[in-house]
């Protein structure tokens, strides 16, 4: 449902001065008489973000910390502090809620972000853990989803797809990517994929007004995509496309200073998988031929 | 369990220069190289804080709203903008997700807060909302738990108990009464009435390390409580000090400029119903006779 709603939302929500990008980017840039704050909001579910039986809860705490610190990382802000909510089962509430608890200090602290206070719920329901994660902006401008231009270079970090098999739980939101890559100022516009490759370029292309063209090729495809199309009737490029939870981060680079980005930042590759285009829409090029890109990644013919 | 887990939590929580308050009052105050940032989060879960079938969701929006700005106006801060979390059961998502917005749009019109973005999930489980509110802290100090010394008047705005009848969906965050309040410099403490007068005066002097005696009969009874008294098996006052979910402003007065209080504000009363002491816990004093007062309000014997 979440784009139809996001549209409606947006339109429905009262702007004030003070928020200067609001509902629709990852996350909101709120004006202070300091440094611009910016602040985003995740939840986790029981049952569909995680299997607390397969997972254990100290993971459920780290990945919390995690989506949230990934979507302060696409906009290259600089982490402060959190603020914790768990909905805890009844049955098991005091350990499950400790064992969490265990989880995000450990994130925390690794990150070097503070737990700035929270709110715990008992109560009859499966285990809901929500996490608000806020930073500061760069003075100099946030990455947007709405900077790309045609003619950028599209990016990507890392290996995409396949997450299920554990980097949904286990992964490093891209924090000190950012870090390196914005004094370089060659990015553009930047999201992280969360939804998947296709999706979130999508997303980026709609918020930029500009399509994009991906070099199928190029995407680099994780061990563990190749590893799930053994079995599930779809290639590994169409996990890399398709799957969601990869957490890497997808930017637009500006081609004058194409030459200026690393190839890699601390073991983390960065790849050239093709360029935004005026013509809306995502487009695949491969073997010569253009053809149009479905977002989910289950590319037909 | 809130109160060991909140102990430990606090114990095990890495402090950082930039938290200036964490977890244990009613917000966090975030440094800021700007004005410090006031930040509050509360989850409301179906079954517990409100059955959806007799309240409907656009309430459940506005008390989502007005449960985490009550806890900005315990701190005198000045709210800025909320961020939302939804956690939607699947066979209902678009509809429900789009009355409770509606509820919190409303709410944050008429506090004049805006929206600066948020998260929606469709799950299995039942509804599961959240919200964390961000303010702008007072330049010359917030109102903390931790501010209450011997000899202070203990002041309530309101009336108490019976919530259950109506006020905990249909509340007014006392946003006005803070701001009214704040500039006469006279509340040295606040926080605010959310898990009942007894056991938030306990957690005021405990954060203040004093006690506190409290005139039973000057404790304002609302009409609800007095309602409820009929059928309960407990009696108005009871009901008053017991019943959480007021979301009125418990306060410390100084006892030297006691007589700047108004008597009310906007309608609002303010009562003086006791005074902050040295000796640690509560106690009360009826007809002339000191006794321990209990935190759940039912007064034995």
């Amino acid at each position: 449902m979440e784009h139809g709603f996001i549209a409606w939302a947006k339109q429905r929500a009262m702007r004030l001065p003070k928020i200067k990008l609001g509902i629709g980017d990852d996350c909101a840039l709120i004006a202070s008489d300091g440094s611009d704050w910016v602040v985003t909001t995740d939840s986790l579910c029981e049952g569909t973000h995680f299997i607390l039986d397969q997972c254990g809860p100290q993971a459920v705490g780290r990945k919390l910390v995690g989506v949230n610190l990934s979507d302060l990382a696409s906009m290259a802000a600089v982490p402060v502090a959190v603020i914790l909510s768990l909905c805890l089962p009844r049955k098991s509430a005091d350990l499950l809620g400790s064992e969490i608890y265990e989880g995000v200090c450990e994130a925390c602290e690794k990150y070097n972000v503070a737990i700035g206070g929270g709110d715990t719920n008992v109560w009859d329901g499966p285990l809901v853990v929500h996490l608000t994660a806020i930073g500061t902006a760069r003075p100099a401008g946030s990455w947007l989803r709405s900077g790309a231009r045609p003619g950028d270079k599209i990016v990507l970090s890392g290996r995409l797809g396949g997450s299920l098999l554990g980097k949904h739980l286990d992964f490093e939101p891209r924090l000190k990517l950012a870090q390196a890559l914005y004094p370089l100022g060659i990015v553009q516009a930047a999201t992280d994929i969360s939804d998947g490759l296709g999706i979130d370029l999508l997303n980026l292309t709609a918020a930029s007004r500009c399509g994009a063209e991906v070099e199928l090729d190029r995407i680099p495809i994780s061990d563990a995509a190749m590893e799930r199309s053994k079995s599930s009737g779809h290639t590994a490029l169409e996990h890399a496309i398709g799957d969601g939870e990869d957490f890497e981060l997808l930017m637009a680079v500006d081609p004058a200073r194409i030459d200026q980005l690393p190839s890699e930042v601390d073991g983390v590759p960065l790849t050239v998988i093709g360029t935004f285009v005026s013509r809306t829409g995502l487009w695949s090029r491969s073997k010569g031929r253009i053809e149009q890109l479905q977002p989910r990644g289950y590319v037909h013919g």
